[in-house]
């Protein structure tokens, strides 16, 4: 007999699920469902209420929306019975938070609230809370370097100290009227198996959660302000879980609306991103997963906790039971090369990308392939979004160097793409100072899977073989094969994630080899790459200085 | 009874005539004619001969039909007499030089030697003979680094040593065949008043003259090759004049071809550049010539002999009679926003200007000019085409700093501008640190007169006043105004250059004002400007450093 589990990946816009074979992980169909509400920008759901800049908000209905269409069409089209689904998973957007009563209901679905933006889900990028990521930055720092150690020195306006402490300062009722504040997937979670678990991998990465000491402790949270020392404590007092444990049983009630048994096990949460180091075969340390996409993620597994400078985030359980889960990244990553696009693609190559029937994409990068290593003498630094790893500055802005009356916009555009794998092998390079090393790079994201151009890049710049999974639905895949864990060999699944994680997944994919001439010139131009990326990126140079004091005249 | 003077501008396509009445300089009317052979980049003319790469060569009797057509069409179309035109005067480009038989018959116009390039005229640009330039400049410095010490250390494969060197090392036949190797403004003049002078003003800039001990010795030349050593003492051998000295009176002959009487006073020639001095007003120190083409020059005149780092050439009676001339000047100027606009312009922009029915300069113009200073972020150094003044190294190369994803094509496109400006700033700088100050202005040539949007940025930076005068040909009017010094009062001319000039030009034109709250942003950014310069610009700096590897791995 087969057992099959399933996997959900809640991303921006929907959701997607997997149904999946636990003997080998083959994923026997996929279904998506579009959330009805979308993410909401400008006026709050079935109101007129008009939203603040940088808002991004969802409604929490839709998530369970997703479950009741996505699940029974999956069993509807693989054929596979109820009762052959030994567990469900769970991947989410992060850090989506939402503030709900002490039965988990949302705060939104309360009439009295329904028209408060507060009370709704802000979703990872809702970005209006800038200022009190500052403010915490400042006053932490202040008071104790080593409390964000850990984060490069910074909470991002995205997690969920500068969210909730928006809510704190601009609607104390909202704040006051939450028995807890709880990310989106901790919250289905929660719906599905009637009990409320928080997953150690958005605690960790968003939460300043740690195995050791666990939250924050009220005393440091009273520093940003006196009413916010509840926060840890009391509103989001719950067991901290690794992804992969058993949250609980399916509840009567949602196995009805999802068309599965009461019972079945459902895994604790785990945030979108990090699912996809499981759902790409990464199951111990030695392999990094670089998640290139507007920006980039370098995700790697130890079981040693080392202190490392300049990443984003090290969590135990975080990403792979068992061992901590290092992620770092860089601010910007293909959001550089639609830049050139957007900006700078000069007319002639739009005329013959399209005489051509290729995309402009298509085209500059065929022009840009033809190019050799070093030959166009540019060298750029990929700031245009600030530096997350390994400088956490993100007041750094782009350069380029070289240019002469011959310097050709494909020159321009190979050179931008050479920064953002420079960038990439300062992470790399500093995860190995710390002695956490990767023999293998396993390559996801949009960019990975459309440009063979820049992965040629990226592997003769980083001199490594770069393999691209073809399987797709990385994170889909990577929350199934948690399911298998929370079912456990018991009942047809995995006890252990190594053995999960290397049945459930293959090696198979398309390879990227370095080729050894265009590495050793490559070589050659890292360091000049380092020498800037010091001069510019760190106090003390001239480089810097004038880097920073340019925007200070931009900032007025 | 009034009197006329004719100038004459050779150019690098035609030469254009004025005649001007000697009472004010007004210009009665000008007339061009396009050189029969052109630029000579391909074959040799009426042979076919191919030329190697980057050579530009003439064939002097084309010059000899400019004055055939211009003169007698000036006097056509003027009305006016020959006998009331009482001088001619001829600027040239430079260094643009031939080789001659000792009664100045050019050797091109021997049939033993017609098929041979190296017979012909070498064009200012003929840029064939870096190598002899590079051989130049390391060979005197090595021995004595005074001797180049006024050209900021630096002789131009333009100029003359690289020129006959590389004659002498390619066709040594025709080095030893040429009793003189000579300017082409020098032989137009020697054929129109049949005896040989030579212009200080090319010598000077061009051929390492100084007023104070001629020529470079035989003993300086023979370190380059011993069959060098008589090029300046034998092969160049001629008095020095200054330019607006009567160098001799029409021959008859010469006379006849073109229309006027005999004995018609012909003054001594000047480079076209520096004619702009004089014919653009300035008589005296304390205003400066700004030549705004696809590269820049600052000219300025004094009456003191400083020893300035980092410019191009001072030389007695280079410019004006009487004055020191010191020249200074940017390899890449206007090219800089051509390449912006060739390479980068972005489809939308040219889609837009065509609706809108500007040209692409005009509408990105338009959409930078509505920017504010510092606004964008950006800063970026001017050296496309390398750094002539003030740090004399070809090597340099361009930079931007500053990009955001938010960065806009316009605002590129206006720190490049800005970045132009900034650089001119380093020379009036470097010339008022060393005591030659200018409270004046003048800027000519193509951007000065096309672009009021690049004028006013250039007042804001340089916080000065600067005129764009409105009279045209001010390289074809300042060697009219040599022609009146060349006849004299006696004549009906002038004796005195400054009485000359102050009569014969005026002082309308289209002034651009400093916006003080502008200027005072740009001297913020100035000072970043003159950080990042010296950092890249200058030894020691790790962006010096940077800058150059990566030409050399770029340069293989």
């Amino acid at each position: 007999m087969s057992h099959y589990v399933i996997g959900i990946d809640f991303g921006t816009l929907s959701g997607r699920g997997v149904l999946c074979d636990v003997s080998d992980g083959s994923p026997v169909c996929s279904a998506v469902y579009d959330y009805p509400h979308g993410v909401l920008c400008e006026t709050l759901a079935d109101t007129s209420v008009r939203l603040p800049a940088n808002y991004s908000l969802q409604v929490p209905s839709d998530y369970i929306d997703v479950l009741k269409h996505v699940v029974p069409e999956l069993l509807s089209v693989s054929g596979v019975r109820a009762g052959d689904i030994i567990g469900i998973g769970v991947d989410f957007t992060s850090c989506t938070v939402l503030p709900v009563y002490s039965d988990g209901t949302p705060l939104c679905e309360d009439s009295r609230f329904a028209n408060r933006p507060h009370s709704y889900v802000k979703l990872w990028k809702h970005h209006s809370a800038q200022q009190f990521a500052c403010k915490t930055n400042y006053i932490f720092n202040s008071y104790d370097p080593s409390i964000l150690r850990s984060y490069g020195g910074k909470v991002s306006s995205e997690w969920i100290i500068p969210k909730v402490w928006e809510i704190y300062a601009e609607d104390k009722e909202i704040y006051d009227a939450a028995d807890y504040f709880i990310e989106g997937g901790d919250w289905i979670v929660w719906r599905m198996c009637g009990r409320q678990v928080r997953n150690s991998c958005a605690a960790g990465y968003k939460a300043l959660w740690n195995a050791e000491r666990g939250y924050l402790p009220r005393n440091i949270l009273s520093l940003l302000d006196p009413g916010l020392s509840d926060l840890f404590d009391i509103k989001m007092n719950a067991p901290v879980l690794s992804p992969g444990t058993c949250a609980g049983g399916l509840t009567e009630e949602f196995a009805g609306w999802i068309g599965l048994i009461p019972g079945t096990p459902v895994s604790v949460a785990v945030v979108d991103g990090h699912a996809m180091v499981a759902g790409s075969g990464i199951s111990r340390p030695g392999s990094m997963l670089q998640i290139m996409g507007t920006s980039s993620n370098q995700m790697i597994v130890s079981d040693r906790l080392i202190d490392i400078p300049g990443i984003c985030g090290i969590v135990k359980d975080g990403m792979i039971p068992g061992y901590y889960g290092y992620e770092a990244g860089q601010a910007g990553f293909g959001d550089h090369y639609a830049w050139f696009m957007d900006n700078l693609l000069p007319y002639k190559y739009k005329v013959e990308a399209k005489n051509e029937g290729s995309s402009d994409f298509e085209y500059l990068s065929s022009l840009a392939s033809k190019l050799s290593p070093g030959g166009s003498g540019l060298i750029a630094l990929d700031w245009w979004n600030g530096n997350r790893s390994i400088l956490s500055d993100s007041d750094l802005s782009g350069l380029i160097l070289g240019m002469t009356l011959g310097t050709r916009p494909e020159e321009i555009f190979r050179a931008i793409v050479e920064a953002t794998a420079f960038g990439t092998k300062t992470i790399v390079d500093n995860y190995e100072k710390h002695g956490i090393t990767a023999d293998r790079i396993v390559a996801a994201g949009g960019v990975a899977e459309k440009s063979p151009f820049i992965m040629q890049i990226f592997s003769d710049i980083l001199d490594r073989k770069i393999t691209v999974p073809s399987a797709p639905y990385a994170a889909a895949r990577g929350a199934a094969i948690f399911a298998s864990l929370a079912a456990g060999k018991k009942n047809g699944g995995w006890d252990n994630a190594e053995e999960a994680i290397s049945n459930m997944t293959d090696q198979a994919g398309k390879t990227y080899y370095p080729d050894k001439e265009n590495a050793a010139i490559y070589k050659k131009l890292y360091a000049l790459y380092v020498r800037l990326h010091d001069e510019f990126g760190r106090q003390g140079g001239t480089g810097y200085d004038v880097m920073k004091e340019i925007k200070k005249i931009k900032n007025g």
